[in-house]
This record gives structure tokens, sequence and C-alpha cells, in this order.
């Protein structure tokens, strides 16, 4: 008899969500790899009772509520819990918004790889991040399926030789809207994306672009790379999910049909691969043809707006993503209409940029001046 | 002062042909990393004097002259020689069909790193170059773009990691073409290929699409992929080189604008690359739309032939190149058509894929059976 090898523990921090389930269909298929040690929601507790059922996991938190007839942790202090216990090795972070900062944090600092879907959590703190892995010696690795696309092309290569990165962006449901058109959008039409399948907030930041700004500011902070190097082309069959230009000025593309599956799976996986038939396999001829277009800056500011954030750094990446943040809540709450949002966060950027940023602390504060910033300009 | 590095030595076997001339663009501009120590050439004594001039190399040969009126080595040892020296550490061979296979067997038993262009030494004889390459601890990179994306594509990753391999076809210039239609094809239609500049007989093996049945064999033997794990898709716009499918279902590519330089470039400096400026920056945009059809094989039926004669073993493979040189020379030169190709190489296969091939000689008695029987069948 062979033991077999140990299983990797891992943790889902907001497993109810989009990524969250997605991240355990994936765990499910890969049972012999990785155990699930702790699942985190946030206030959905049928759906977390039916996932700890199906995992056992040794550790169940849910945020919003102290008990839900279970013995579940509670708080936000459930998610640190969850995140750095000795038994987890790899930390999904999978929840929505500025409240994954300090869960990423706490995981780096103690050591743990952070599959991080949480993209706010670099644009908001991407200094902070870098200084918690290295301290730590925690690794992050990404989620986004485009920054996965990017991490699949330079692994087993030296950064050095990466010239440049295209992310890929589907141009969702407004694409080839004119900015006229645009003002008359619906929360409705917004959320009819063409190509992926997400959570309501990514969702609309896929159809402002502003995703596209958050990915640009990801990948600064992931791969150390400057903004002049992070383009972004409109690709709106999301096959392609990204390419890397390299300084022979060759380029390596990753490509899949649209899942996030497989980024879930590369990031527990990296630098290796692991077997998964899941997938069907890849027939260049059914998603001929695969199109490239250049973004329409006039119809979607928002891009523009995040990517001048992050190259004006300090607190302007914080305050461009909780300014988004508020405005999309506010736009699917009905209450603003879709070209207001990019309007909110020019606003809350022309006033707050030059907030401190030094600390987690300010970093939070000029994330609050922005949110009230938008709140107050719409009265809403 | 710092020493530099030393410059790798390189020897460029067909040095006046299409490849050949493409390296030393590539050599002349990387002069700080590598020095031409070796150019031969088959016949062309004007533009290897040329080249002799530009580059000084310590020595020529040219096969097919005795003397032009120069101090040249002669005859095809001056191949070998060149091949074989102890400053040359790299050999580009880029001697166009069978008369490739000495000098790479040669060079890899020398323990020289070999790029490889001329591809139907593999076909020809890849069990005795896997050999070879063992025991002489050479190294073979291939030029072949297709191939070359591959490589590019897996550096760095397990190859345990592989499932699959899809090659690009650009389809040549009688995509599209019906069987009746080929039948009134000319020469000069056939040497009008759509994406790339190549000699002519690749040409005429683009148009047959037998040159993606070589590269299907190529890659069996430089990948160690079974043929069921080897694929061929059209690509008209030849910027996708090749697709590698991991065994998570994930896909990469390579793409660039179509040019030989970059593939050349990479043999030189794998699994490391280098700063070279000549290639335009990546623009998706720009190739937009990049379309993907299948095989037409009742058009193409070269490229069935030469699978199944990769997958039957043996001397079949050399059946298939040396039957399509002989039937590609008198197409070109006028005395058959183009739809004679295939039959003459199936007729071939037919008759002559059972001959024994254990040995270099018997290899090359099958070349030599199968360009007769293709001589007497067609009495050209």
């Amino acid at each position: 008899m062979t033991s077999t090898p140990a299983r990797k523990g891992v943790a889902v921090l907001g497993s109810t969500g989009s990524i969250g389930t997605t991240a355990l269909r994936v765990l499910e298929r890969q049972r012999s790899l990785f155990q699930v040690i702790a699942l985190t929601a946030n206030s959905n507790a049928a759906l977390l009772r039916e996932q700890a059922r199906q995992f056992a996991p040794a550790f169940v938190g849910m945020v919003e509520s102290a008990d839900a007839g279970e013995s579940w942790s509670s708080g936000t202090a459930s998610l640190i819990e969850a995140a750095t216990r000795s038994d987890v090795d790899i930390v999904i972070n999978a929840i929505v918004g500025a409240a994954g900062l300090d869960a990423t944090l706490a995981a780096l600092e103690a050591g743990k790889r952070v599959a991080l879907a949480n993209k706010e959590t670099l644009v908001i703190a991407g200094e902070l991040v870098r200084k918690a892995t290295e301290h730590g010696r925690g690794e992050l690795v990404p989620i986004d399926s485009e920054h996965s696309a990017i991490l699949q092309c330079i692994t087993g290569r030296s950064r050095a030789e990466v010239r440049r990165v295209v992310l890929t962006a589907s141009g969702g449901p407004f694409r080839g809207w004119s900015p006229e058109r645009l003002a008359t959008a619906t929360v409705e039409d917004a959320l009819r994306h063409p190509t992926w399948r997400m959570g309501r907030k990514n969702t609309i930041d896929s159809a402002t672009l502003a995703n596209k700004a958050l990915e640009v500011i990801e990948a600064h902070v992931l791969f150390d790379l400057p903004f002049d190097a992070i383009d972004v082309v409109v690709h709106p069959q999301s096959v392609v999910h990204s390419f890397v230009e390299f300084i022979d000025g060759s380029v390596i593309a990753q490509m899949s049909v649209p899942t996030m599956e497989l980024p879930v799976l590369y990031a527990l996986t990296h630098p290796e691969r692991v077997a998964d038939d899941s997938l069907a396999p890849f027939d260049p001829v059914k998603v001929s043809p695969l199109t490239y277009e250049p973004v329409d800056h006039a119809s979607f500011p928002a891009l523009r707006l995040g990517v001048a954030a992050g190259k004006a750094g300090g607190a302007a990446p914080a305050v461009f993503n909780a300014a988004n943040e508020r405005a999309v809540a506010a736009f699917l709450d009905g209450r603003i209409g879709f070209g207001d949002i990019p309007r909110g966060i020019s606003s809350a950027l022309d006033r707050l940029s030059g907030m401190k940023s030094d600390t987690r602390e300010q970093l939070l504060e000029a994330d609050r001046a922005a949110r009230c910033h938008v709140s107050e300009m719409f009265k809403c």
C-alpha cells in the first residue's frame, strides 16, 4: 500500500456567490487533491447549509447572522479565522467589494496562497497587499480570467521577458452603443451580459468597462508592470482571455470557452496543471471568427478614469473603486442613470484623490469619503 | 571593465535559401550574442560570396562547385565539417529536402544545438535523429513557425501536461477550390501563396497541404506526441501559429505577424528570449478577424496520406516525403498536373511502405525507390 499525498486544505470565502459556487464545483471534482476546510458566506444561510452538508468543512462562518440555527461563527472576524487556520493552505477570496481586504491581508501574513477573485483588494491597497505577501511569505494568485491568462502565459518564463500585456474585454451588453443611447440604458439592459454569467455588481462593471480599469490596476500590482505596458482590446467572443507580448515580439495568448472554472482550478494548481475533463475540447472552428476592436472611450469613460487613477496612485485607486461601488449600487436600485456612474466617479476623483493613503485606515477613510461623495452628489 | 560574455558560434547550412537569408538578417541584428562561424550553400556562389564578405566566417562551403574562385570547401563533406566544428554551438539547418539529414545527425552526435528548418530530416529518419540526439547529447529546436509556436507554448511546463496540439494551416492559394477546379491549377497559381513567402518546394507543399502532413509527423517526433493528439485547422490569416491544449482544458497559442525571423530567433535563444524590436508591436485590431476552418480533405488528400504514413511508421514517412519531393519537382517543371502530386504519393505508399527502415541506408533506399516509382509512373 502506498500512502496518498496529503490533500491541500482550502477555505472558500464568499462561498454562496457566483465565484464561490463555481469554486465548489471545481473542488467537488478535485476531491482527491483538495479538501474544503472552511466555508463563509455573507447572508445566504440556506445555500451555506447545503454546501456545509455536501463538503462537511471543519469551519463554517456567516458574516451577517449570529445564528441561523447552526453552530456557525459570525461577523467579519469569522472571515479572518477561516483565512488563517493552520489546516488551510489556500484561501479562495470570492468576497465581493472592499470587504475582502482584511481577509486577504491576514491570509497573506499567515503565509497562505490567496486565490483572489476579489480584485477590489488589489485596487484599494495594492501596496499593502504586496508588503503583506512579502512579510508573511504568502502567495497571491489571480482568479480573474484575464489575469489567470497572463499568469498561464508567463509561467515558466522570466518576468523580464514580458514587454506588454493586452487584456481582452467582451465590451459588455452596450458594445457599439453611442453615448446618447447609453443615457437611456436600463438596469435590465445592463444585466444582460453577452458572454459571462457573473454577479450583479461585476456585470454592471462590465457594462461600464469600470471592471477593465480595475483589472488594469490589478495587472499592474500582480505582475509589476508599468501602466503603459498594459493595454485593453475589445474581444466580443471572450475566448482569448489575454495576450502577453514578449521582448522578441512574440505573443502568447490563453483561451478557453468562457468559464470561471478554469481560472479557479488554475489558481489552485499553479504552477502545475491537473487533469480535468469538464471543459469541452477546444474547437477553433466553433469559435471562429474571433474579432478585436478598439475601446470606445467616448461611450465608456470609466476605463480611462480608472487607469488615470491607477497611474496617479495614492488614494486615487481606492476613491475610484469606492465611488464606482456606490454608484453601481445606486444604479441597480434604480436611483441614478447609467451615465451617472462615470460622472460620480469623475467627481469623486477630482475631489478626493489627494487624500492620505499610507495606512489601511487612511485608505478605508478615502473609501468612505468617496462613497459619501457619490451619495451626496446624487442624493441617493 | 567587465568582460563581455562569449558569443555563441553559429553555422548556417543553406545560407542562400529563403530560411538561410532570413537567419542571416536575424544574426546581423544579434551580433552581440551570436557569431557566424560557418556558411554553406548549394550553388549560389554570388550570394554566398556577398554573405561571406558581410560576416567574415571562419568557414565557407559550397556543395556543388569545387571552386568559384575562392578557397571554399566543397561537396557534401563541407556540410558535415561546418556542422561539427568545435567553435560552432548552434547549427541552423536550412537545407531543402532529404540532403539535410546527414548534417543533422552529425551535428547532434557532436552535441550541437540543431535549429532545424529542414523538416524532411525528421520525417525520413525521426527515430535515427532521436537516437543521435540522446547519444551525442545534442539538442533539436524547430524553426518551422508551427513547431516553434508549440515549443514557445510549452516552455517552462511539463510535457505530461499537454493533451493535444492543433497546428494551423494557411490553407494555401487553393483554399476553397473544389477537386475539379484544382485539376486545372497551374504552377503559377500554386506559387502565389497568400501569407508566407517561402522557397518554391515549400510553397507547393503548402498548396497541396503535404507540408502540413510533414509538420504533423515532425510534431510527433519533436514533442513525442501520439498522432491522435495532433490536429490541423485552417487559419487563413497565419497569425496564430499553433495551439496547445493542456490537460485542464486550457489552451495556449502563439501568434505574430507571419515572419520566419521570429522562429529563427527563438531557435537561437530558447528557452530564453532576447529583445528584438524588428517586429511591429502586436495589434489584435489590425489582424481582426481571425478565422478557423476545417481542412477540406477531398480537395487536399496529401494531408491524410502523410498522416497515415506517419502512423504506419517504418519506411512509410520516408516514402511519402520522397514521392512528394519528386512529384513536386515534376509539377514545377510542368510535367505533371497538380492532382498528380497526391496520386503519385498514394501509389508510392501503396507499393513501398513495407520496405526495410532500420538503418540510414535502408531509409535512403526507400527514399530512392519512391523517387523512381514516381518518375516511372509519370514517365517524367
